[in-house]
């Protein structure tokens, strides 16, 4: 079993075990998972993007249990759907591969759509 | 190596050879991350919460990307700050079983505050 | 001078008196106005549509709060930029007329490109 | 009838003319305004605090259509709960005053709890 597998099953059973399935629709853990991700917006809007790379340790704290909300979310709501985040993300690393080829994409940010 | 680690390479090197990294502050990974939490919701803003557990394909294949998404910043964002976002859900569900006990919690959705 | 124009001014001298204009940077406003919406979020993550309509009182401040600062960042970001938020607000308005005309969008929710 | 007003009625009525009343919960309400701040992100995502000031037409362009977007769906849900976001703003524009004293919060991003 994979470490996502694993984190997958305990959830389960939070869940389960507070009879929690009932507030676990896609929709609402698609909700709970964006606010989290706001949560973690509101730590770095007023750094720079140098200081956002040396956060101070309550920041970095902070940042820590965001990552671990959106991923506990996103884990879960991939099991209500059958959806593999892992398989999900290989296949959109290789499809970025493909869109973003190495020579044209160097130190730029532009879409694909603009290379 | 767990999964999550092997993501966590194989973005390494692919913004490596894109020379990606000056875009890859924690803050403009945090500011991509949220941007495809929103792209998760616009699938769902509209559907019941009955609806959002029984999308049509197209539609799931549109949230299995958006997961992808979201994994892929997270993993990277992870990388640039020196947290391992499993650990960090590990530490994060632990906590949760101590702030919602399954007696008080059971069949409602309040915050821990409130129970 | 409109109530919006009022509210622009209003935080031009806010931000003025405290030497914020240096963090009120439109990046940094986008961030902060998605994470207010995602504060908002939360308020309604666990509620049904039909109860996400009919607010307990401390529910209905707290969301009036959220959309209060919502409103102060969007104002705050048009006017860094030179965009007057009613006026863009209108043209979208109009716009949308057009793409969903309502004989054909009555009682769906598909986006105008899948009418 | 201020500027937000007459959005407000002309929002009622396009939602009337397509029955739409149906979708526009507060809940579906805030994820879609939500989901309108993610695309505000995006675009600058990649951006530098200063690059953000200075964005090129097409790009101001599209922060104008998502200020629109997240402008409509803010005047909206406001009148679904009976929230005037203008007199929402004002009353919290007022305790940000007494929240952040211009002589305590000169120059710092520090939250109010931090001063």
């Amino acid at each position: 079993m994979t470490e996502l597998e694993s984190l997958r099953d305990e959830l389960r059973s939070f869940a389960a075990e507070r009879d929690w399935d009932q507030f676990h629709s896609p929709k609402n853990l698609a909700m709970a998972l964006s606010a989290e991700a706001g949560e973690l917006l509101e730590v770095f809007q007023w750094l720079t993007p140098e200081e956002s790379a040396t956060l101070a340790p309550e920041k970095h704290a902070a940042v820590s249990e965001e990552i671990a909300d959106v991923l506990l979310y996103l884990v879960r709501l991939g099991d209500q759907l059958g959806i593999d985040p892992v398989a999900a993300a290989q296949r959109k690393l290789a499809e970025n591969e493909r869109k973003y080829p190495a020579d044209k994409a160097r130190g730029n940010a532009r879409k694909y759509t603009e290379l």
